[in-house]
């Protein structure tokens, strides 16, 4: 096809009849366009097909969906007979990313990496397929009832990771001395649970972990919540919205070491009482009896559970335990860290995973919707567990899966954002869009994109060719800030065409001064 | 313990003894301090620790390591009869990614997604487990072999996902006349396969997929080479480093319609002659008879194979079919796009995919040490595969497990950056490090802290009572910039300590006017 002078055939006129294809978003959108674009270099355009398509079924394609339809896809009936056709939907329980939801989620995984990087933490990752001995405690917790496993060809037992903390642990013990402490690290990663999904919960989902591993002192526990802190107000979320209940599994330990009941027992017995907003009262005080709890420790521990202020713990366990110490130093460094109107002890609070030893802690929405959206601990004995020597170490999960407390939270998070009006505007944007208006100069529509990239420049370069209609349609919808239309004469001339979309300004260029 | 005056004990004066415990980089950097940090603010300090850790356990934890090595861990003697040690490393075949292995990975994907960006494609994502189905072509491909499959808890056949454009597909489906074409969607992601570990193989890693939905011409094609062209350039990889190979399928199509081969055995023809480079041509030859191709087709088949030049290929095929068409166009546009000098065709380029159905590409590097960096093609036909109405469309994969022809192709990348010393200096940065000179301040510590990060500084906040010698030496490692002191008597002042640390530079600033 011979190309068409740029004089002749090139701009459309966007004539009325064609508004009514597109969205009201659009239709303000050509509407300033229609009023702006009637002349182009002072030459008026028609609003034809420029030319045919590059092949038949280009043809076909674009023809097929009308002005408001063009080029969409048109997925055909099931003949009988013919292929099944596959299920559409991801395996029950997980999820799909088209990219308006990948923006919305690399929105928040930005923001949990800033967050990171502001306090000096460094990522790190691991495989999410992992040997299952690492998450099989005997502690009766309910991530392990979970445990998304199986048996691989070679016959090895490995499991979906439910968590990041063990393989976090893994990772420390095998560096070993290579490695100096403290080490304050991050991970955003993906991790599974298999349960029953009557409760609209999924399968899948993503947590955001920082640890500190090597610090013994509440100092670490402050810096996690203060970073915590710092990502609820980056994306604008305030201490009216949520707080952090905060306790400690000494005060559960002190309980347990007046009663005599071996410290082997703690992980199971606390694992146990963290149920106690699921089940009933009775079942778990048969549990924990079935355990080797005494009914008087039991009575004493489930008393304990009900304290809400330090005041009144410390008269209940006297003022010399470190649980109490703990608390203070924490409470005293939240002020100091500036985020003291944030948290509040809560005595209730023990996490649903075994390893916790100390501070306790998780975050909760003041409107009492959702469950906790974060939550983590010092776990000073996992390593221990797995053999090593045992280091100091905290950390927590913001996706929650550590405890297998609440769904995707990262979901029940965005549900959040959702309510307060928090999310940010996550629409696609697009330096320019650049368009031959003739088959022939597609390859130097691709030598402007290629200019235009070089300089940093994001393109959506049309690749085929597409009446003028269709381009200003995408144009709008892939934001383009920009259009470039490469034209015969012009580029004979050494220049192309460029509108600013926004404001219906348009001029010539020349290619090397193209910005 | 009462506040420690500023000017009795805060600095530290690096006595030579000391430099014996530093690396060589950390010793030119603190011959520097040693030379200038003598005096600060005109006192001379005293190399003792400032004052004792926080908790016992710090004590013991920070004595044990010595001047070089304090505070790092020390995995415990396995002591028969106690908890047996859990297998430090990942799962055969998979990895764990320590800081500076991130911080790696983080720069490549940085990289792939910037590119993608600036080509205009939007990042999407779906589930690592599929439903098998989506799998389980059959078609003989390596990749079905290799499936990483299990039976779930619900007895339903899942799989890690080897590839990523079945699942892209399944989304296209699934979107329907929602998503206007064409699409241009990319995905970093993490694939799998289960192979025996013979060859060094890894069975899981990543792959950059770019693929575009909608456009039949070879423009697209064009459009995705000159990404990955882009890809190379960024990081410093040239045209005499690696290369493409470009072929079409249709190639053998019209060899194979020659002689009344039915379409329907398309794919694994082309499958079996992929293995042509890995198992002898006679066992090709006869897995292609035993599929139904005559011996003289199989003749001509190879025969074509052989041919490296456009010239050769038109005197064998003719000028007029499709395969001749759309190679000449495509290397008519490269040298539009530019990178003609990065491409060549060679018609014993076919990929191990059933699915390709016309121009196919690898990316080779010219030395020949390494597989495939990257590979992908045309699959007009595989949405009907899947009960649905067929789409034109193309894509590549980065880390190339898309055909299972190379390991974790991003490791072999790796391996050729590494030999051209492509790869950028990627060590931990980090603006500040602070510390409190007392224990009681290291609430103020949190306060310097909080505010330096406000401001969208990274801080390493000293979470532990340490002598400063562990503080300089942490600084070193993590490449921090400033070193804030926090004393008492500066802090009554309203004012903190603050080092420049590659110069030396020392002055104090107050609270508000820290950057």
């Amino acid at each position: 096809m011979p190309a068409t002078p740029f004089s002749s055939c090139s701009y459309l006129i966007l004539q009325p009849r064609f508004n009514s294809y597109f969205n009201p978003l659009f239709r303000s959108f050509t509407y300033q366009l229609s009023t702006s674009l009637l002349s182009f270099n002072g030459i008026k355009f028609t609003a034809a097909r420029i030319h045919s398509s590059l092949s038949p079924a280009a043809e076909t394609e674009s023809q097929s969906g009308g002005g408001g339809r063009s080029g969409a896809l048109s997925p055909g009936p099931i003949v009988a007979g013919e292929v099944q056709r596959i299920d559409v939907n991801p395996p029950k329980g997980t999820r799909d990313f088209p990219p308006e939801e990948m923006r919305l989620r690399n929105w928040l995984f930005n923001n949990f990496k800033e967050v990171s990087r502001l306090y000096g933490f460094e990522e790190v990752d691991f495989p999410v397929l992992e040997n299952e001995a690492l998450f099989t405690r005997k502690a009766g917790e309910e991530i392990k009832d979970q445990l998304y496993c199986f048996e691989d060809r070679g016959n090895r037992r490995v499991a979906l990771r439910p968590e990041l903390t063990p393989s976090l642990a893994r990772l420390v013990i095998q560096k070993g001395k290579s490695v100096p402490l403290p080490l304050k690290w991050f991970t955003v990663g993906q991790c599974w649970r298999y349960e029953r999904m009557t409760r609209g919960r999924r399968r899948e989902h993503y947590q955001w972990n920082m640890d500190i591993i090597g610090v013994p002192g509440v100092m670490a526990e402050a810096e996690l919540i203060s970073s915590i802190v710092s990502l609820f107000k980056r994306i604008g979320i305030k201490d009216s919205d949520v707080g952090f209940k905060v306790s400690s599994r000494k005060v559960l330990q002190e309980v347990l070491k007046c009663y005599s009941i071996p410290e082997s027992l703690f992980g199971k017995v606390c694992v146990i009482i963290d149920k106690i907003e699921k089940i009933p009262v009775d079942e778990v005080k048969k549990e924990l009896m079935a355990a080797g709890v005494s009914q008087e420790a039991v009575q004493e521990l489930l008393q304990v559970l009900s304290v809400k202020s330090l005041t009144e713990l410390e008269e209940k366990l006297g003022s010399s335990g470190e649980a109490i110490a703990d608390l203070k130093q924490l409470f005293s460094l939240a002020e100091k860290f500036g985020y003291s109107e944030w948290i509040q002890f809560d005595a209730s609070v023990v996490r649903g995973l075994a390893y916790y030893t100390g501070i306790v802690f998780e975050g909760f929405d003041r409107e009492g919707k959702l469950r906790a959206i974060c939550g983590g601990g010092r776990y000073d004995h996992l390593f221990s567990t797995f053999g090593a020597d045992d280091i100091p170490a905290c950390g927590f999960g913001f996706g929650d899966a550590v405890v297998v407390e609440i769904p995707l939270s990262s979901l029940l998070f965005e549900q959040l954002l959702r309510e307060k009006g928090l999310l940010p505007d996550l629409s696609l944007q697009m330096d320019y869009i650049v368009c031959a208006l003739d088959e022939d100069l597609q390859g130097s529509a691709a030598m402007v994109a290629h200019v235009l990239r070089k300089k940093g420049q994001s393109v959506d370069l049309v690749l085929e060719s597409k009446p003028l209609k269709w381009v200003f349609k995408r144009a709008a919808r892939n934001n383009a800030q920009r259009l470039v239309l490469v034209g015969s004469s012009e580029w004979q001339r050494g220049v192309v065409g460029v509108k600013i979309l926004a404001t219906g300004e348009q001029y010539e260029v020349k290619l090397d001064e193209l910005i």
